[in-house]
């Protein structure tokens, strides 16, 4: 028990430490974005998304998760990251129906509200069936289209989802409302109240 | 010295068992396409990567590298797996330029045989600089088109290239001659020598 304190201790003092790496190196950009290229989405801060990782094993170690699911690009690093600590394999949805793809996929529509326009995600029906317990990592969380779009994919295949792990939730956006009025455990490592642009300030 | 050959044969054992994974998971398709969905591009065998990345470390874990650079999508997650034995960040080159992504970037163009389309991949000026060694991981060479437009990035942000660590080397096509003439060290854990459509069959 008393171990198990301290190990909530650290994933609580570990989640401050993501909420200053926020302050320090975020930048806010114009329509909500903000950018944290220099450790999460352009360059990987690989020893500090490890412990991102163990954060996530902390919150789902014990939930039966024999599969976890991102969507390309920046989700597939900490997916990775964070699937070794489970011993279990990532699986990636496709944005392009590539000529490497097979054919038999299970899909869904994502809006990208960043770039104003809406695709097609893949996911081969090979590697999602009715067994699977399911944990979705992926990077932010804002309207929550992307979360959605793969809540879709693992439904059609039967698959169950155990939980949402975030690294940053724009909880002034409503995609985290939407999945867990949905019933679906989100857990967001780092929780944003509002930014401003004008004073490129990020409150949690 | 011991530990060191007891070492070197583990990697000759692992590079072995990634051959046998080759042999009983690869799929041949027409254009010398070998898709490896199960384990590297799509689902990604986590724990298995993770060896990968140990046998990259072993190869060139005294060079001094300070950074892993590759390209967005299938590069990323091999990059990550590997950057945490050798403890450094990854940087992915991002192949479309998107409203997230700042104005100052080196970029080079890529041919894909695949797809038959070049296109322009980018990394932003802030994460390569004079002073980096630089460790490219992607998971294939064939024509050494990604690599080489790393290559130039690399050279034009004036750091320095250490090696090139690349899971699957279809050595029948020219890119490990074309890098290696250019005095890079190239480094591949499965080496093809030849593979047959209509059979099925790799030979290493």
């Amino acid at each position: 028990m008393g171990v198990k304190l301290i190990y909530i201790f650290l994933g609580g003092l570990f989640m401050k430490l993501l909420e200053e790496r926020i302050i320090r190196d975020g930048i806010i950009a114009p329509g909500n974005v903000l950018r944290v290229d220099s450790f999460l989405n352009h360059q990987i801060d690989v020893p500090f998304i490890c412990e991102l990782g163990r954060e996530f094993y902390r919150l789902f170690g014990e939930c039966g998760i024999n599969k976890i699911v991102t969507i390309e690009a920046s989700g597939i690093g900490i997916a990775c990251l964070t699937a070794q600590y489970f011993n279990v394999p990532v699986v990636f949805a496709k944005k392009s129906k590539t000529s490497n793809l097979p054919s038999d996929v299970f899909s869904a529509k994502v809006y990208s509200y960043t770039h104003g326009v809406t695709s097609d995600i893949y996911i081969s029906s090979q590697y999602l069936s009715a067994g699977d317990k399911i944990l979705i990592i992926d990077d932010f969380l804002a309207n929550g289209a992307a979360v959605s779009a793969l809540a879709d994919i693992i439904s059609s295949a039967g698959a169950e989802l155990a939980g949402v792990g975030i690294v940053i939730e724009k909880g002034f956006q409503s995609g985290g409302e939407l999945c867990r009025s949905h019933g679906i455990r989100v857990e967001s490592l780092a929780r944003i109240k509002s930014m401003s642009v004008e004073d490129g300030i990020v409150f949690f």
